[in-house]
């Protein structure tokens, strides 16, 4: 099949490997109808993370069950799944506690910008849902359900937003604005989108934010100190992982609050003694993807959510070496691929 | 008045300085009954902070109110009251959220350990309670009351300890032992006191450990997997505040729960990466004493706690410097000081 591999920074190629087959009773394998580009497959991509020459990469897809294994028996070739990110088998302590993302038999989606992609734990994993045909904007919010809309809502959940209050959102990209609407539909009365560039903070107020904040560091703080009288912000969702970020959110985190963080964090310093100086907390991680699918399926089937919107770029799989090239420069947000 | 002052690393004297006297209309000077040492006293002894020679130390006490402001109407000379470490004006944004310990007006008690002691924002911070006479049992949960047991309950209410499930305590100081006691207050089914000192192991039974576990490093950490059956623990107190019982604590920490940190953090090195890898997130700070008190006190009154049991040694004032020693070299877990 084809599928993308990476083999050094900025050397993605379409390339033909070996088609996935079950090889384990608990798997199944899916002919990909979408996948996508993740903001943190950008950090291989920049050479910031370890790169491992030729291998698949992708971990977003929906599609079509092509085969299952012998303990597989909820789902059948044909049926349309979303598939979470990260697998998990559903039933050991940590998936019963709704921290599918910890399964005690994790495995995680490696071929999903390909034809097709294996699922190791697809009885427990997969998520079954009425095919979109031809109805692109359907197609996007489902795809969006394998990771950017879970991890944003998984930033909002850890930050503890609740009715009332303020919550603010550190990163425009895909996450965070999946992050503003996370805390909108939570029930946020201010929703603060830190972002400086236009299209995103369109995006953001069509998820809800109730205000943007454009400047940075210093500037950027005394904003929300401003918007909030002082006191600071009761939720934040800290959606990038960089040093700068994470400052920005405990700076603005009012005395009590937690920082939710969803960005895999890279070269970040905690400033412990301020966390303790203020009651600040910090919680999140990895996003039980599957947990959150009861919730947020229904969601996006009665239009009351519409994640994929942060879709703004459309290519056949063809093109992905240019889909990655334009989130690398900020032209597009997060691109969707077709094979 | 006679008060203790630090001069140097382990120079702890008694020294003639100035009564404190009411400056501002909403101070308060209380003549201390009891006062003690704390766990964190020993840091600037054992020369691990700043020492500011002849500064004045001890932020615990009780006492009797000598004089009050014009703005403190609630108390008057005679009153007996607790004194709260950390002063808060109980009406800014931060004391209303319950976070008193980040009032916009805090002050903290800086001559505990002395004859008299200056409240800075004496309306919001002084509670009131019967004075204990002859009652030194009643005296000593009473002193309790102004730090280590509401910091023992921050722990657990930072870690999220509820009905049921498994509470690890790391550190068994007279603040990790209030926090056993916190955890089975609220429940918690199994509570582990991590501790190899016979005596403290006593105290902790008496406060409801149901397991002690005596080994550090990775056989502590094997030995709460075991009880755990391999899950992890469902919430971990942090009580110590060193590197490697942070490392401690998030290793037994089960995906998705939450570490409670109240130990002062030195030299802490946070593991970020399995952090957001397990979901452990990490809350906690300076305790906010007085909003717990409405909860506490009365749990003292009636007899269902007894955080006095943590002072195993009662000294008189002039022996404060033999008190440290013995909580230095770990012959005392806690000493009171009668003035």
């Amino acid at each position: 099949m084809r599928a993308t591999t990476i083999h050094a920074a900025r050397d993605i190629r379409l390339t033909d490997v070996a088609t996935p087959t079950v090889a384990s009773p608990t798997d199944a394998v899916v002919k990909v109808v979408a996948g996508c580009i993740c903001g943190s497959d950008l950090w291989p991509y920049r050479g910031e993370n370890p790169i491992d020459a030729g291998q698949t990469i992708g971990h977003e897809c929906v599609g079509v069950v092509e085969e299952v294994g012998t303990e597989v028996t909820s789902f059948a070739p044909g049926d349309f799944v979303i598939v979470p990110f990260c697998h998990s088998d559903n039933t050991c302590p940590h998936c019963r506690a709704g921290m599918t993302s910890a399964c005690q038999n994790a495995g995680f989606t490696v071929s999903g910008q390909a034809e097709y992609s294996l699922v190791n734990q697809a009885e427990g994993s997969l998520y079954r849902a009425e095919a979109p045909g031809d109805d692109e904007a359907a197609l996007k919010s489902l795809l969006a359900l394998t990771d950017v809309m879970p991890t944003g809502w998984h930033a909002a959940v850890a930050a503890g937003v609740r009715p009332g209050g303020t919550a603010v959102v550190v990163g425009d990209g895909a996450v965070g604005l999946c992050g503003v609407l996370a805390a909108s539909v939570m029930g946020a009365e201010k929703v603060v989108a830190m972002s400086r560039h236009e299209p995103r903070q369109e995006i953001a107020r069509a998820f809800g934010a109730t205000h943007v904040v454009a400047e940075r560091g210093q500037a950027g703080e005394d904003a929300i100190a401003e918007l909030t009288e002082g006191v600071g912000a009761d939720a934040v969702l800290e959606c990038v992982g960089t040093d700068q970020s994470m400052r920005t959110a405990f700076a603005v985190a009012r005395p009590g609050s937690t920082v939710g963080f969803v960005g895999v964090p890279h070269g970040v310093e905690l400033p412990l003694r301020r966390m303790f100086q203020k009651n600040v907390g910090l919680r999140g991680g990895m996003a039980p993807v599957r947990a959150y699918l009861d919730d947020l399926l229904p969601k996006v089937l009665d239009g009351s959510i519409n994640p994929g919107l942060v879709f703004d770029a459309v290519r056949p799989l063809e093109e992905v070496a240019d889909g990655y090239r334009d989130m690398d420069e900020r032209r597009a947000i997060k691109v969707m691929l077709r094979p």
